[in-house]
């Protein structure tokens, strides 16, 4: 709710509203869309409210709750943006989230990737629509956003699941994160912000030296790996393994393919999730 | 010593054994160096025993003991190498060290850079001396080696040091790491020595990016540095301001000197620390 009264204080008009429930907590949930209907009413915009059963849809596909209901949510934005041929979704993550976040990545062992997926600004495909993605409140703290609140009067329910100590983010917030500025003094959470930032940055400008590689081939020349650094080799194997619809691509798997590049390597091939595996022939890594 | 004892065993041969005594425990202090005396006599090793004062060191430098430690470990290393030609350093760093270490830099905010401080190998430039620097047992935990020397029966002495909880380092390795292993699951080390090992190869990736930059020269031009992504800029910037012999480059400085870049903003001038300063002058960024 802040996000959009600072985004209609900044002068933003044909702004779309999108709410999704996600069905998690009953009534609770219910009321949180009834409130976004009202905030959106009375600045005049249009307002979106999806429904979607985020349990079942986890159940369903196999994946943690956290993964399928931003799934969802980005289906359901890019299914609102496409008609209204909207290019530019605003998020309301703010520093808290990018810390939160950063931590949980890091401690699952998401990789260089996986640490900087919150970006102030960056790009988001999907099947059919190109979104912009921005997060306005990504450099303020919850903090900063309470006092803003406050200030302004913007209306605003708590979200009753952050209480909750379940799930890994919230173990995270309430507990972790304070034992940690305890530990290693108040500027923790600024010192892994910045951190997070630069890492971001950095993960783009990979991102980039990669766009002129032809990862979406069935398959790639080991010459031109060998020359690369084991940092651009990774990069290039995770793409690739990706681009193939390989499951879990994980550091060992990275590892093992990597291992093929070595022409003394007694083993030509190395087994992939699902039954797959690849192999080293006639100078070319394939994906069998 | 469990490093000693494997590199003996893998036939190493002409090695310098270097150990350098900081006289931060006293007696105990004096016992270490003894027996490194010793077991490179078992050996049939030359041994390099050194003493500094750290304490009194880190006091005239306004360093961290621990800063003060590992740059006079260095001198002495690059002091014992050049007379013998020696061009390689093996250091004893584990798996836990790097854990440790990679908490450490997040904790205090110190970027990619500091991130990725231990490399399995990497360049040491000094003054005189350009030292591979070699890390054989930086995939092995401290459980593995302490089999390791039982197994083989290695000469040890218990680093007293280790147990004292006042310094950052033994808090996170005897109190935050159990803690957020409890918190996020045993896999928490793991997971953050691969971060920490792929964090280390994109570091080397940007260094070898930023090689064929003039990064030594006075001035920067405005122009090229426009062109670049934004984590190319920070890396220039960064290694710009330290080859300078600005101190304390921070996430501050550089994004204020990134400032000035954008050629609507009104300042074309920003401060560093020590009364010196970066001023944007004929399309060119100068530090006066």
């Amino acid at each position: 709710m802040a996000l959009l009264h600072w985004l209609v204080q900044a002068g933003y008009r044909n702004l779309v509203v999108c709410h999704l429930n996600h069905q998690l907590r009953g009534r609770s949930s219910t009321a949180d869309a009834r409130l976004v209907e009202k905030v959106g009413a009375r600045y005049g915009l249009i307002v979106e409210i999806g429904v979607i059963d985020v349990k079942g849809l986890a159940a369903k596909r196999k994946l943690s709750i956290e993964t399928a209901a931003r799934a969802a949510r980005y289906a359901f934005f890019a299914q609102t943006a496409k008609p209204r041929r909207c290019r530019t979704i605003f998020l309301a993550h703010h520093a808290d989230d990018l810390v939160e976040t950063f931590l949980i990545n890091l401690f699952r062992g998401a990789g260089s990737t996986g640490l900087s997926s919150m970006r102030e600004k960056s790009l988001h495909r999907l099947t059919n629509v190109e979104l912009q993605v921005i997060r306005p409140l990504l450099g303020s703290w919850q903090t900063d956003i309470d006092r803003y609140v406050r200030q302004h009067r913007v209306l605003f329910r708590d979200d009753a699941s952050n209480k909750q100590l379940g799930p890994l983010r919230n173990r995270i917030r309430l507990r972790v994160i304070p034992y940690l500025e305890k530990a290693a003094g108040k500027g923790l959470r600024q010192n892994i912000w910045r951190t997070a930032m630069i890492l971001a940055e950095e993960e783009q400008f990979f991102r980039d030296s990669l766009r002129h590689m032809n990862v979406d081939s069935v398959e790639l020349v080991v010459k031109g790996l060998r020359k690369m650094g084991v940092a651009l080799q990774r990069r290039t194997l995770h793409t690739w393994l990706r681009a193939a619809d390989i499951a879990n691509v994980g550091f060992d798997i990275i590892e093992r393919v990597r291992g093929l590049l070595d022409s003394t390597a007694s083993a030509a091939k190395t087994n992939l999730p699902g039954d797959r595996h690849v192999r080293r022939r006639a100078g070319k890594l394939f994906i069998e």
